[in-house]
């Protein structure tokens, strides 16, 4: 019985690993279609976002299903419950990853960025990336170096954003109103998934720790 | 020890009712502040968004502590994992209903809202404080008529966020880029706060009919 019960924790843990990745590929794609605009990459990105749903749900019954026939307790409860967390927060992020491909499509063939602000979300872009990847490496490894990492990459993104408010309303950068709404709600979108990234890097040290924060 | 557990579930029911009455009250301030520009008010939501924070850490600790002493099967699980995810949306409910304020408080002593679309976000203001009501007397009595209601109010909001980009992309409001910036994130966190709303009747519907739609 023990046995089986640690191969499921395993399962959900291989589960979480397995929709980070897609998470992961979303955010790389939507990143590319947002930068390129290329509306064929951002079709994609829409399209296949029900799938991250579908995962994520699937997991939310696995670990529902634990919680009724284990009856875990202390840190397998801790566990248990943490990944119905990180689910939601993985199902998040690839909506928002979905989000910044339906801006692309939205404009196309005009860009979704503003001329003057291509670096700047070409960088968030790359911070997203890389957050992405490390959250997949975080849930497979537990290294809680990767935590600190993940942090100091939402902290970066927290600074762009401002920047990008900075100068939109700097008005240097001659964006029109579409490109005004565009910047708002991009930069929103890459804030919002840091935050989420955060949100799981909580749950793993509150695994690692015990501790809340 | 039956009576104790079945004492406990209607605790988390209870606590559950209290947050969504403070995520109403806040979000009756909020969309007060916004709409006159009162930055007093603004400042108090802000003030008072760590509680809601707390209330609902405090709801999450008792609901594992309920998981792992008592071992919930069958509709007391659900219960308990339900309130997890039901105290998860109100939080952020009250998260943007400070983002809402926030608005109002950097462009004191301007107005946050375009000439133009106060109608629109005054419509708006009202629809979520309805929503928020409405959430404290379903989380109280489990009225299946009022998911419908919720999930009504929700489309019109939904709509009103279209109409409010429509306005802003028509150019005829007349916003300069800051107005442009501020009614592009006030009606996305009012989109957000529907979203949530919604999210919880779903977890209602669980509770009642074990359906996840």
């Amino acid at each position: 019985m023990r046995e089986v019960f640690q191969q499921e924790l395993r399962e959900v843990q291989d589960r979480l690993v397995q929709i980070a990745e897609r998470v992961e590929s979303t955010i790389q794609k939507a990143v590319t279609a947002f930068g390129s605009s290329d509306v064929a990459l951002a079709e994609q990105v829409i399209d296949g976002s029900a799938e991250v749903d579908e995962l994520a749900s699937g997991l939310d019954e696995l670990t529902i299903d634990i919680l009724a026939r284990q009856q875990p307790v202390a840190s397998d409860l801790r566990l248990t419950v943490s990944a119905l967390r990180i689910s939601s927060s993985l199902e998040r992020m690839s909506d928002l990853a979905e989000h910044i491909a339906q801006l692309a499509r939205y404009r196309y063939p005009e860009s979704a960025i503003p001329q003057g602000l291509r670096k700047t979300f070409s960088k968030m872009g790359d911070i997203d990336i890389k957050m992405a990847s490390k959250l997949v490496a975080l849930l497979r490894e537990q290294d809680p170096q990767l935590i600190e990492e993940i942090r100091d990459l939402d902290d970066a993104l927290d600074e762009l954003h401002v920047k990008v408010f900075e100068k939109v309303l700097s008005e240097k950068i001659n964006a029109d109103t579409t490109g005004v709404v565009d910047a708002t709600l991009a930069s929103r979108y890459h804030e919002r998934f840091g935050d989420h990234a955060v949100h799981i890097t909580k749950q793993i040290n509150y695994l690692l720790s015990g501790d809340v924060q």
